[in-house]
């Protein structure tokens, strides 16, 4: 892990900023390599957003904010004016903002850098460029913190949930790699193990993209979680034989009806986990609410091209003409919700109505 | 094609035997190239079955029973009398009876074909090595026939489940490729495409060995049905989405209380379509009942390598140290059933005892 620092809970940061230099760990080498993906202008933040070399709704969040004060010199060296500042963060957050279609927290993010520019800029009419950018990546590195402490929160509350002989299933990645740090579905576990909890961890391997198998199988093992990884359509073997207690997942999008968007493949764990009486809990922190819909069918669903399901590297596994159905994320109704976990408490289903007050 | 003779649904033969010479389209080069694995020798024979060139409980039944006559000169080229054939007929079934561990056809065709000669040896006195090598060429392609009637005629009985519109799903392979032409679960399918329905096939890819991308897709598409490829944890969308009206599978044993074992990812398929109320429907040939089991958990489960979770082809997918769970098969008890289809007629769940009794 040379060149990567590690953070409180023993892995790899995901996104470290220091001396105005960015990096990211480079998520599309893992697990084979643990190396830096290094971002020293907006194209390198466009590319490792857009080209997955850091992925995860929240850290792609906060490498946006810091792409925003990347390659100072760019930003401000010439800049006569605050003004003009203004007008290039304009740019780089219509660059940064396509970088990938679906991620609600990059715009949310960029959207945060802007507007604090320029309430900045409105507050400080003598202010100078460098001053501007000094604010600016205070409040990136702000919302860096504020991950890191979302996240740990939902690690303390999650963590009463889980005993030490449990075993804990989990889908896709919501952890570390998807964060600033602890992850969301992860955070409890991370949280436990810290306490000396010795339970033990299940990875669907998530297909098509295998973000189980790549990346949550690699970061538990190696925060020295007792792992064990599985093909998605063995879960329900694994319930059926008593050797999963509790369910873990994170969420996309959390709907005001409890309904949550997540990676597809967690819907048939729910519905698999209620058949054995399993609980299932989602943790996410709050702003991935979305107050404007009322009901899970109402969340758009991206569908995907075949070629992720038909080749694994450069492995053809299928007639390379045949048709396929690939849904990114599939719908789990809030009846099949045992209950949330976010950084403001632990809400059995039934207590919907106060996490959302809670959030608020 | 070349080289590969085409059966009566318009798909390559499975399995064949003209002049002596046994030939079956090797599987483990699906779907890429079409092409012959050519028996000369029982050692050629214990290899196509080992090392999976032929798959699929039948199919390897069928290969097996070749397999005891294939090289005519080693079996009764330099034989002085009967005795000795069926002394070295003994030798050819002790050493491909192990080429797999678990199928039950294996033995069962080895067994038949080794019964044969002897009450065949019993009954003609005076025989000649050349009179029973011929009464077992045709004791080989009778089990050929039979299993060909009997896929006919689950296809025949399980074709009126299957109307115009239809969306059905399917899990693994149990295809004509796994069988001699037909086969269990896709016979309805061939059956109704035959006659002219047009509905839509859904596959599931089935990890880890993908023999739904590599061998159901590839074949259904051949033989002319709209298909779709899916990742298994993509079955409940689609579900959801009220694109499947019925699940058809096949099975590699089933127990006296209907409870049925096959690919792994049938149980979560199974619960699934009973949360929505889609009837799942069992195919097999009554030869896979197992009379001595009285419960679906009494079925001896294998549990695999991790190896094949791990790498997909030469791709490594997850850290090559991680632990797996990695079961072949798993049970799906007889109240997530619908039915069952076999080559005597379709039975309701409720009607299974009928069922019994007119296997007998």
């Amino acid at each position: 892990m040379s060149r990567v620092p590690v953070n409180s809970i023993g892995l790899p940061e995901t996104i470290w900023f220091d001396d105005e230099q960015l990096c990211v760990l480079d998520q599309t080498e893992l697990p084979h390599s643990v190396w830096p993906f290094v971002i020293n202008s907006v194209d390198d933040a466009f590319e490792a957003i857009a080209r997955m070399h850091v992925r995860g709704a929240p850290a792609i969040g906060i490498t946006a904010a810091y792409g925003m004060v990347v390659d100072r010199p760019s930003l401000i060296g010439d800049a006569g004016s605050v003004a003009e500042v203004l007008m290039r963060l304009e740019d780089r957050h219509r660059r940064l903002v396509v970088a990938r279609p679906t991620a609600v927290n990059l715009r949310w993010a960029l959207d945060r850098m802007r507007d604090a520019a320029q309430v900045w800029a409105e507050e400080n009419d003598s202010g100078t460029p460098r001053q501007i950018y000094e604010h600016l990546v205070q409040t990136a590195k702000t919302i860096h913190t504020e991950d890191r402490r979302m996240c740990g929160a939902i690690g303390q509350h999650g963590k009463s949930l889980i005993d030490s002989g449990l075993g804990v299933l989990t889908h896709c990645n919501a952890g570390s790699l998807a964060t600033s740090e602890h992850g969301t579905a992860t955070a409890p576990m991370y949280a436990a193990h810290g306490d000396g909890v010795a339970f033990s961890a299940f990875v669907d391997e998530t297909r098509p993209r295998l973000q189980g198998a790549k990346l949550t199988a690699w970061e538990l093992s190696t925060a020295g979680i007792d792992t064990t990884l599985l093909c998605d359509n063995m879960a329900a073997s694994l319930m059926a034989a008593g050797r999963v207690q509790l369910i873990l997942v994170g969420t996309d999008r959390v709907t005001t009806d409890g309904s949550v968007a997540n990676k597809i493949g967690t819907l048939p764990l729910a519905i698999v986990a209620k058949h054995y009486g399993i609980p299932l809990y989602v943790a996410f922190a709050t702003s991935t609410l979305d107050r404007d819909l009322d009901r899970g069918d109402e969340i758009p669903i991206e569908h995907r091209g075949g070629n992720e399901v038909v080749r694994i590297g450069e492995h053809l596994i299928a007639p390379d003409d045949v048709r396929v159905y690939s849904p990114a994320f599939d719908v789990t109704p809030g009846d099949l919700v045992t209950g949330y976990i976010t950084q403001t408490g632990v809400y059995r289903a039934e207590e919907f109505e106060r996490l959302l007050r809670e959030a608020e």
